[in-house]
């Protein structure tokens, strides 16, 4: 195995939707306000006590939770379990990138919307504040390959990096990736030293 | 990476039951029979038409699939989600070895059986013809890494080999695992050569 070039805590992302101002007022009222009720690790995020039903052409999922704050585009991120109870067929993505994607219903209290795109199942990566990738050699979309040890030890390879100021480090994965490794909440992975000049090319 | 000693299609298992004599007649009457629907890839497993409720201290999963023949023991396989909605946290074994595993309540169309042991999440393994396995220089109970590419490209370590003139070739995951790598059944990945002489110590 390669070396070992940083650890990382994981963040299990269970499903959960954002909202654009527009669709959360549909949803929930004109005077609804978003509440927190905890911080994410990523500052500025947090979950939301509010929750939608998010319908498909075969299932429903009850209860999935709205992080905030709002955003400029509504997106539904669930895993690939969830996309076979739904009946839908959503691409593997970095958040924001929707184009192409399936769309959904969202109910909330107060009324409906439909999404004609939307739903992606979300791309695994690991946050880094800028002076962590500068420390380690790192950039914005370097891809890089994550070691977890134990029974079900897996190695995640082409894991994209990226790089913000506002961004603490954390390897996010969804929660078909954290029960196939036995993986929880802060457990710690270990980032590999790439092994060559490819594993940091640009993602995309 | 290490290079490609072999390739192996993937089997899927989703949850699934086998059952004992006593149990099967418990929960289907002392008359029935099991009733094949498809065969598996290992010679004489098969899909049976009969399916079971497992009950568990916080939730319930319905029409859980029998998978014949009958056994010598029950033995419930479960994935890791399905284990949060049970409320039951099983350990990952290979098939048979229950010791200390948690029960639960199986219900059928005649009766029910309560189990204080048997609920386990299969341990990922490859069944190996014994001519493949020479071939290829394994053994049973070596154990080998095999690579999945892709989006969500993996490498599974330490994966336990199985040999025997009654397999056949089958690298067997269960849900969590196939959604984490975006595999479906039939679809190939790679075995790749064992890079050092700790990769084919023996497991357990």
């Amino acid at each position: 195995m390669a070396d070992v070039l940083l650890e990382a805590p994981v963040g299990i992302s269970g499903r959960h939707v954002h909202l654009s101002a527009e669709h959360f007022a549909q949803l929930f009222g004109p005077e609804a306000q978003l509440t927190k009720v905890k911080d994410l690790r990523q500052p500025g995020e947090f979950a939301a006590k509010e929750s939608v039903t998010v319908v498909g052409p075969k299932g429903v999922l009850e209860n999935v939770r709205i992080v905030g704050p709002i955003r400029k585009y509504t997106q539904v991120e669930i895993s690939r379990s969830d996309s076979f109870k739904l009946g839908l067929n959503p691409p593997v993505r970095y958040s924001g990138d929707l184009e192409g994607s399936p769309g959904c219903v969202l109910v909330g209290p107060v009324g409906a919307v439909i999404l004609d795109k939307g739903v992606i199942i979300a791309l695994r990566h690991i946050h880094m504040h800028t002076n962590d990738a500068m420390r380690y050699g790192l950039k914005d979309k370097s891809l890089v390959s994550i070691y977890t040890n134990g029974e079900r030890g897996l190695i995640f390879q082409n894991v994209l990096v990226r790089v913000s100021p506002n961004f603490r480090l954390e390897f996010h994965i969804d929660t078909d990736e954290a029960n196939a490794a036995l993986l929880q909440n802060n457990m710690y992975v270990q980032v590999l030293v790439p092994t060559n000049a490819a594993a940091l090319s640009m993602a995309g």
